[in-house]
């Protein structure tokens, strides 16, 4: 999607040549207008979809926009942290490393929010080693959802996500594909 | 906002006459149809908007509605963890003790999103005692950006959080307000 490649070009920075800073318009500052345009996009891309599950934090923002594109479907988003309203002994559980943080979470859904045969399209901000998707697949399985597809908003696809998600037969699409960084500068895939 | 109060009527629980929770449509599950009418019905009670502020975790998605609505203006949230993207030196800090989850936790914005003399509009999902609120007006107040005011998306006015933002002058607007909780169901303030 060249507004948000655009995007990225002007505005993301990238650090050791490794990290892609998008923290203007992705996931401290978000630009909402731009975030409908992403979420129309990543609508596009994906039909017969009854639910849209993500992680989070920075996953909600794009996920809701995504719902709301859709007409205004449920949007489940996976907790790391226990609070007094979790129902923790009823919650579907994966464990999961960040990538950017390097900690280790226990992700949890609660078994009320996912129903068997539900068609659920996962959404999140980076698609990098594929470990948080893999974590929401892993849950959506025990549920006995349908995996309708996987959806980043910015993959990172040096990474190896993509192929993980690709080999267990889930239909990947995410508006920016970094194949690499080449100078500073990300270089986008080209299909 | 009688279309709120009806869905926390019918699908909110209340824990030990203190607790509402509302994980079905705000803060796990989100019906994303719900927040677009509650975002709209919240741009209608504040004009000239430059920018919405919110903390996150749950705050973030009524946050972005908002922002949504307002035809696409930066949503900024602050965060309580630190990241390998996030310059803690170049930061606003305040402390905000979380009413759900007895913790404390130092909430922080990069100085870079917010201008002095910005319009800003503060988003929750809950107003209870108010300290996450008066937190995110402590730093704004810092940046030296002019609070437009407050909106929480449900209320908890016996809990005096409006009080004390009321008291600096600030305006506050809740589309579902709740004066108490009685026989485990919630009151509805009248105006």
């Amino acid at each position: 999607m060249k507004k948000l490649e655009d995007k990225i070009l002007s505005d993301g920075i990238i650090l050791n040549n490794e990290i892609l800073k998008v923290d203007s318009f992705v996931n401290h500052q978000i630009d909402s207008a731009l975030l409908m345009d992403i979420s129309e996009d990543i609508k596009n891309h994906f039909s017969n979809v009854d639910k849209i599950v993500t992680i989070e934090i920075s996953g909600i923002a794009f996920a809701v926009g995504v719902g709301v594109c859709y007409g205004g479907l449920p949007v489940v988003f996976a907790k790391k942290t226990i609070s007094r309203t979790l129902d923790v002994l009823n919650s579907y559980t994966a464990d999961v490393k960040s990538f950017t943080k390097g900690t280790l979470n226990q992700i949890r859904i609660d078994k009320k929010f996912l129903k068997k045969g539900e068609r659920v399209l996962i959404v999140d901000d980076f698609l990098a080693s594929g470990n948080a998707a893999i974590g929401l697949i892993e849950i959506l399985k025990q549920a006995g959802c349908e995996i309708v597809g996987v959806s980043a908003i910015i993959e990172k696809r040096f990474q190896g996500g993509r192929k993980r998600i690709e080999d267990l037969g889930i239909k990947v699409y995410c508006p920016a594909s970094i194949d690499a960084f080449v100078d500073g500068k990300p270089k986008f895939h080209e299909d």
